[in-house]
């Protein structure tokens, strides 16, 4: 039997024509993969994984098969370390015709490592036999990940089951952006973020290499830059072509993000003569939009870019290079009497022309170099030609614009990844909504987007917790087809995903432990763990409202031990619109029970572990409140349960305990309070 | 008042004249410091710690203070981390005399990474201002380490007690070793561990770069000895340089060792023309030893050296280089007719003898380049100079006789914490036993020890586990006087210890939650993590008879999850012990059986949990012993509570069904078998 499906709003129930014990471990008749292929054909029986297992490569004429038999090896490596098995073979063949092994791999050409190549794939899985074509073995890799998110178990043991799987990308650009200036993050975070990225398809990795905060890259030819202006903290050009190598291993792209002519601070502490105004200039300890800029209208400025960009074009072979080129305040461009004089006299209207006019001095350096130009969206002025491409942090209305001039564009408006919004938003945002007005020509314009996790909040101890496992979700929305937008079953995915990102080096589960040991103090940390379950950092820019973080800032606190989009709280709410809408077992209603006896019996089992940790005082009353609420709830659960009729003051007197439990403390907030308020509010209906 | 004490077995009943209240968190009156301190005084008050906390460093003529200001700042970057505390002053200023700062560093020139270089230090803290002061930079790094786990906090926040410590280790050699041939382990691996060995006051990173599995080194002069002997796992020059100087900031020397003339399958695959036997050479696989060595009898051999040390030499700057030297199995010399000739023509009579004769060449090429030969018990050989230094993996009879014919030495065995023994065998193994007839002269030729953390059963994500806590331990009996050796105590202050040196990026404790995730499939890991709780790894060398363990082989099982040393475990044998022995409160007998009544009843909750997981099959039947034993545990406690005589056929059953739980099971064994045998025996003396 053969079920062919392309994925639409019916293949749910499609996929319940196989038998549910098919699908492994939790009775589920969907499979676990994310992001979900284009198309998907069940068949019937499975292939057994056991210590036999082996794996081969067709060798093809005319390319290199060495990146494809490490990738192999990595994930034997993974399959050994999922299963526990002693796999017998470890040789992995480059043999002229398929011969005798599990998995058989064979691809048409070597990738590049560059823009619109070919990561189509196709993986076939039959009793004994497992087949991965691909035209690019850029294909292969991502057909390999595919493969590994099928492993299933039963009594007999592990197991891929039976399919045929024709899969290729949406979007050709997928890209995450990692900001290490803001918080260094040492070659090793950049690497295990790079294995995340590759287990879910991304293609780019983003690196903003420069700020005001710090500029991060050894440069040879100006060597002030990275002994003045990095704290020591910057990348060696062994490690920057050491990282390019593995992402080119997991069929990533680098591109550098050179942040000019604002955001330059760390450029401006070794070489103060090409800022606008006389330095000196230090480091920037703290955030937000500062004032040194370059100066456009001194030639030494660009005689220094044609230099730098000269080495670093060598360096970074991606054909692409970000100048940032965002959030120019002007204030010295103002200020410098002589600045002004130059924008007179070349008749430029204001201080967007101005940059403009830099824009196009440093895309001549770039096109030199045979280099193509990205910038956010204060780039796109009049005239530019059309290869550069625009990054939209202001928004689709924005990136369509520029669709419509002509001009390439990634999105990352929607993606701010740092801002800690939840999965759902993220996951809803689309490149190309279904009712965009683009034509088929404009919105091939629209080349993917970018997830951008920009670092005033983060150190390599949290990073990862705030990458992942939501970034998954963002993956699946440019590498999915459009209509592959069900929450429920991306969350549900989106769990089993994150538990296997662990086994890349990821810190995103464990660090939380970590932290929640250190706060404690030595103490048993369940109670603290049940509350910070059920609380979320301040979203947006609020946190940087709370208080004045700078470089130094502790990144240890409760609030950064919690993590977006809190899991439990999320059920819970799901749970009470599920029982408030009467659409709930007796089973469910005592979970729902249970977790808010849990919560109002917390803060006690709490309190003695914050008496003897001062660096939880801050959290005090949040805990106390979460116990009221939940004690609210409980009642309110009670009522409803009973038919019982409840009084307007218990329904006023719980709304104002309510509203104060919205209130921050710590900078982080309790994300159960809505739900409790939807039960109050089911009383008062009764 | 003012408490002046020595440590002596005194010294626990002199803490108690400091009021309990004073001593933070546990209402211990002991400090949690490890390694202990030489000396110190107790004093009243407390220094407090809060958002005005500052550092400065006193200016030294003719020496650098870089050094310290980044350990300063390393150290108020984790202070800020464990408080959560925003400090305003984050400047380190270097002043010619005191300033009004919480923290004044001084010391008077800066200290060489090298042997026997001044590390002592005098810290005293009283209200409002601490002072740490030191001949050497390196005296100051180790007293900032001793500052940090001084930290304690009451109802009103963080502080340092005050206190005078006069500190300076017992020995000069204080090791680590770590083997990235077996294994590879990435650079963050060797540099958290780095982290971790400061903490604790070790100076020196044994560094293994050469075995039959792999080479590890990038040489420039013979280029085939990484890229073909490594599978692309070495470390750059560049990255070896950057591990030297992050170990000098630390004030940890770094000595490479590349083991010769066995141990040499990785070296002999590129440069087979070297072997005593015509290769080719493969990368070795699998683990014990082999029998590629290098020829002795060629002169190409040494010529081979004399540029390969040439190179190391300048890329190590540490005076000492290890070159092994051990287990050759001579098997390659014997059937090789030119060597047994070249042998007859020397006259000599033994491979041991031929060993000798490379050894001195390789001794003559070291002192060309200034380098003082360490290696392995078999490297002593009559007519060697007492320049090297002999490192004991024999035993302490080895390392007594080395000295006692005047070479200095180092201990390892005892410490070879591969082997997963508990801590307290390794504490309590003494270099330098107190009823040692060393002469005075005698005993200063054994300069330390090292500990061991060979490779073949770590992984980068398990390694971490195998080396901490344990070896802090290890660290206290280098570092501390004689007499500190109150096991219990050491318990005590290691659990504690252990949480610190987790900020530090080490994994020991949250690798095994996520390895637990892994293991368990998506299911809740608590029943698994109470059945890990209680068991260990085989010890010794019993995993290696179990399975053939090569270098592909998942290190992801439950047994690499265990922890060496089970802490629960301990505790319940302690508690058993104090049970039988009428030595128990009725709280401690209820805690007892609580723990017992977990066990007993946990097979039921980790069966559904093996069954989703084939990975777990291999500990079902242990987990169902678990259950049976304790639960003859319970029965023991009852008899006994109830002073009720039991039957010999009772005993007789318990005791067979605890032999048989003896038998270990997926390569761990059950640790609290043997404490229910006593309360087995126990029970049948009533």
């Amino acid at each position: 039997m053969i079920i062919r499906i392309k994925f639409l709003a019916v293949f749910v129930s499609i996929f319940l024509l196989v038998p549910a014990k098919d699908f492994g471990k939790t009775g589920e008749n969907l499979l676990d993969l994310m992001p979900m292929p284009e198309q998907v054909e069940m068949r019937e029986g499975k292939c057994r994984v056991t210590e036999t297992f082996s794996a081969a490569i067709e060798a093809v004429p005319g390319a290199k098969t060495l990146r494809t038999a490490r990738a192999v090896r990595r994930i034997l490596d993974r399959l050994a370390g999922r299963t526990g098995l002693f796999f017998n073979n470890n040789d992995i063949p480059i043999n002229n015709k398929p011969i005798d092994a599990a998995l058989w791999v064979s691809f048409q050409r070597n990738g590049e490592i560059k823009l619109l190549e070919d990561e189509s794939y196709q993986l076939t899985i039959i009793p004994g036999r497992i087949e991965l074509k691909a035209v690019t073995d850029i294909g292969v890799i991502r057909g390999l990940e595919t493969l590994l998110q099928l492993l299933m178990a039963d009594d007999s043991g592990y197991f891929f089951p039976a399919v045929v799987i024709n899969d290729r990308p949406r979007f050709p650009w997928r890209g995450l952006l990692i900001d290490p200036c803001r918080h260094f993050m040492p070659v090793d975070v950049i690497k295990r973020n790079l294995d995340g990225m590759a287990a879910v398809k991304m293609n780019v990795l983003h690196w903003h290499l420069s700020e005001d905060q710090g500029f991060r890259v050894e440069c040879k030819t100006f060597p002030r830059l990275h002994r003045l202006g990095s704290d020591g903290f910057y990348y060696s050009q062994e490690q920057v072509r050491d990282v390019i190598a593995y992402a080119a291993d997991r069929g990533i792209r680098v591109m550098p993000e050179f942040d000019i002519p604002g955001h330059s601070t760390g450029w401006l502490v070794g070489y103060p003569e090409l800022a606008s105004l006389p330095g000196p200039y230090k480091i920037e300890r703290e955030y937000g939009v500062k004032d040194p800029t370059f100066n456009p209208a001194i030639k030494a400025t660009y005689k220094f870019f044609k230099k730098f960009f000269k080495e670093m074009a060598g360096l970074f072979p991606d054909e692409y290079v970000h100048i940032g080129g965002d959030e120019n305040n002007g204030i010295q461009w103002d200020a410098n009497v002589k600045i002004q004089a130059f924008k007179k006299k070349h008749h430029f209207p204001d201080n967007h022309a101005l940059q403009a006019y830099f824009n196009r001095e440093i895309l001549d350096i770039l096109s030199k170099f045979r280099k193509k130009m990205v910038g956010w969206d204060e780039i796109l002025q009049p005239g530019f030609p059309g290869s550069i491409v625009i990054q939209s942090w202001r928004g689709k209305e924005a990136l369509r614009g520029a669709a419509k001039k002509g001009y390439n564009g990634i999105l990352s408006n929607g993606y701010y990844i740092d801002l800690v919004q939840p999965t759902d938003f993220h996951y809803l945002n689309d490149p190309i909504p279904v009712d965009s007005d683009l034509t088929p020509g404009e919105s091939k314009k629209i080349l993917g987007g970018e997830a951008t996790m920009w670092a005033e909040l983060v150190s390599p101890e949290t990073i990862d917790s705030r990458i992942w496992p939501r970034t998954a979700a963002i993956a699946e929305r440019f590498w999915s087809p459009v209509y592959v937008k069900d929450v429920k079953d991306m969350y549900r995915r989106l769990d089993i995903i994150s538990l296997q990102l662990e086994e890349l080096g990821l810190t995103h589960l464990k660090n939380q432990e970590m932290m929640l040991r250190r706060l404690g103090n030595g103490r048993d940390t369940q109670a603290l763990k049940v509350l910070v379950d059920v609380i979320e950092p301040l979203k947006i820019y609020r946190r940087h409202q709370s208080a004045a973080y700078t470089f130094f800032s502790p990144l240890t606190r409760v609030v950064d031990a919690a993590l977006p989009d809190a899991n439990q709280a999320r059920v819970f709410r799901q749970r009470v619109e599920d029982f408030v809408t009467g659409n709930m077992d007796q089973e469910a209603v005592d979970v729902l029970i249970r977790d808010l006896r849990l919560w109002e019996s917390n803060h006690q089992k709490l309190k003695p572990v914050i008496a003897g940790a001062p660096v939880l005082k801050e959290i005090e009353t949040l805990s106390e409140d979460l116990s009221r609420v939940a004690g609210i709830g409980l009642e309110a659960v009670a009522f409803i349960l009973a038919g019982k009729k409840v009084g307007p003051q218990w329904v006023e007197e719980s709304k104002k305990v309510l509203e104060a439990a919205k209130e921050p403390r710590g900078h982080a907030e309790l994300m159960i309070v809505t739900a409790v308020e939807r039960l109050v509010d089911a009383c008062s209906k009764i």
